[in-house]
């Protein structure tokens, strides 16, 4: 740890190792007992929540929120049930916790196996959501990983009302309640001192827009999983049943247009643009469109795409169209342009289909399905944590497993080295 | 990629990138073909690898380097020929790439893979060993991995030599030369420039020394590996079978002092230091014994161990000796000193060995065996780029697997998401 960490934050962190190595040894059972009644307990304890909540609200209000802000916010009785019952799925996953992964003996008898162990403590900075305090702990908790919370200060009345919870139903079930805790300083240099626990935090996994992830990039010194943004495209081949291509573009886009596996650019083959961009125009009515030279000129009424266009994550009913004349041409395009998170290809063309799938540097390649299946749910990996777009220790939706890593356990019967 | 990337280094970066994306489709037998061509080269053109390594043997003399560092620089014509053997045994391993890690079926018919695939460009930052230089680049090019070597001035001109050799096997085998580049400036700027080349470097690996490892940690924006450092111990157990525990310690401490999973310390249970303490000196008298209040009243002609000494990779024929109560005690000995490298316990108790097991958080945790066999070759895994001490990514020995990440490969007939 460097020797700038306020005194209050290193004695958390060091509180929290304790709690990560009693944890480590937990059972399933006494974390599965501690996520079931965390459940009970914030349903019971709403009232106290809600009105925490609310005096953050009134907070964010006088500070000038905007709407999305004050949204994200807002807690209700729904939402509460809506966190219980994520705690409650948390508890139905297998335990990755012990797992051996591998295993096989050497020539010298030495029994060597890859065992899956905690992380030890993982550190959480986020934003104005207080759900993402309750999903964190819970699959941080499950993974026998200590958690340290840094939520924002707009949240910090809901978020120590939620820990208080959690803490109460971790200790319920005889585990360290240091399990969870929260990190009480939100100022700005809190953060930057949060970023640079070296030695205490063991995974920093930012969630929340692209300042705070720049943030992260700049200055964190302790290891990161960085939960970036989704630039995703799909790719309609000339080879495509263009019935199927309308199904997933119009769901990648717009079944929900705010998240980050929806679909933001649309690269048509030259020879099916002429028919295809119209009746894609037509199915999603909602929904700006702005095109490249070639897109423009089958809908010679929409607006230009800028190079910024095509860069952006737009999180809205806004798509960037572009025609391109061959695979190459589409594959260069995401490329330069996408962001390596979740990419599709429709084609009934094998030779696409594989080129596309080896080709495209992303966490996710779809031949013929929706952007929008890339989640850990939809994928069947459970919860998940976030999804990662860089390439080190985990890519693509991240879930329990990505939360611990491996042990080498090496027996022997005296075996010494020559 | 941050705007002060010096414009040479941004070129190198881009040319990397683009043989990035070609080595991912390139065969086994092509990449192997490059190896045993580069090993074939390497030894026909060892004339002048060695003159080029002669200017450098100069200019460090000159400068006044010390006869370790003389000792890592030089090359002869033995070294070159074990560079090449290298070579070989990395065209010999299985490729990684391509590997399915897992699949299944989801309930609506989607089919889900995870594929093993290159990470993209790995940056290397070393110190004055010329054989990193081709250790490291056979083991990128394995993994179909890009590869942009920064090593330090003192060896610029054998490692011009080196790459230029290593470049014309890989063009002579039809892929592409910028597969392996060497950054030509080793300023410290250039350094810095380099642990910051955000999007272009997917993963930097140091490999050196401390100062060079914490500067790594300091300001490298991109992902890293750390190849950390070796503080390791044995622990003799009340129910060790002293005869074992003795060959042992003394493989662990004697037979490569110099190397990470060396020992450093030796923990004995109360119970037997009396017996094992005078056998253990007794056993290496070129060793330098230090040791705590309870080793000096069975030794008492030894020195008093520091807390500094406790927390030292002596790296030399220096050992560490503490007594310990317990099991516990050594394991929180091993957890506050310890670099979570490579921990041994002598035992013939089950409950002993399961404990030190799950409870020694480290990189690997040995039974009745030395530390020295955690190495990629000693457990089976194969040539190695380093001994990772981080938990993400990679833990322990860092080999060809631990060079690639997975991608999520999803096969639909247009599914899309309810």
């Amino acid at each position: 740890m460097t020797s700038g960490t306020p005194p209050a934050l290193a004695a958390l962190g060091a509180s929290s190792q304790r709690a990560a190595r009693l944890l480590a040894g937990a059972t399933s059972h006494a974390k599965n007992q501690a996520l079931v009644l965390a459940a009970e307990m914030l349903v019971e304890r709403a009232g106290e929540i809600l009105d925490a909540n609310g005096r953050d609200l009134q907070g964010a209000e006088a500070a000038g929120a905007t709407p999305t802000q004050i949204d994200r916010l807002r807690l209700d009785p729904a939402r509460i049930e809506s966190m219980a019952s994520g705690l409650t799925e948390v508890a139905a996953l297998a335990d990755p916790v012990g797992e051996v992964v591998e295993g096989w003996v050497r020539p010298n008898g030495l029994r060597v196996e890859r065992v899956r162990v905690p992380l030890g403590v993982v550190g959480i900075i986020y934003e104005n959501r207080p759900n993402v305090t309750s999903d964190a702990a819970a699959l941080c908790l499950k993974s026998s990983n200590a958690v340290m919370l840094r939520g924002s200060s707009t949240a910090i009345e809901s978020n120590r009302a939620i820990v208080g919870v959690l803490r109460a139903a971790v200790a319920g079930a005889g585990l360290p309640s240091d399990a969870i805790c929260l990190v009480d300083d939100t100022s700005r240099q809190g953060a930057l001192a949060f970023m640079r626990m070296s030695g205490v935090i063991d995974c920093l996994i930012p969630r929340g827009g692209a300042e705070l992830v720049a943030s992260v990039r700049e200055n964190a010194t302790v290891p990161t999983v960085i939960d970036g943004d989704g630039n995703c495209h799909v790719y309609v081949d000339a080879s495509a049943d263009l019935d199927m291509a309308l199904d997933i573009v119009v769901n990648a886009k717009t079944q929900r247009p705010g998240v980050c596996n929806a679909a933001e650019t649309l690269l048509v083959h030259a020879g099916v643009a002429e028919e295809f961009l119209p009746r894609a125009q037509a199915a999603m009515p909602g929904v700006e469109l702005v095109g490249d030279e070639g897109a423009r000129r089958v809908l010679p009424d929409i607006a230009p795409a800028s190079e910024e266009d095509f860069a952006t994550e737009f999180l809205a009913p806004k798509l960037a169209l572009a025609v391109v004349d061959s695979i190459d041409a589409a594959i260069d395009h995401i490329q330069r342009f996408g962001s390596g998170h979740s990419e599709a290809i429709v084609t009934h063309d094998l030779m696409a289909a594989d080129q596309f799938c080896a080709e495209v540097d992303a966490a996710a390649v779809l031949v013929n399905a929706s952007t929008r299946f890339v989640d850990g749910g939809e994928l069947g990996l459970g919860a998940e944590i976030g999804i990662s777009t860089q390439k080190l220790h985990a890519r693509g939706p991240m879930g329990l497993r990505e939360l611990t890593c491996t042990k080498f356990v090496v027996r022997g019967t005296g075996q010494v080295r020559q």
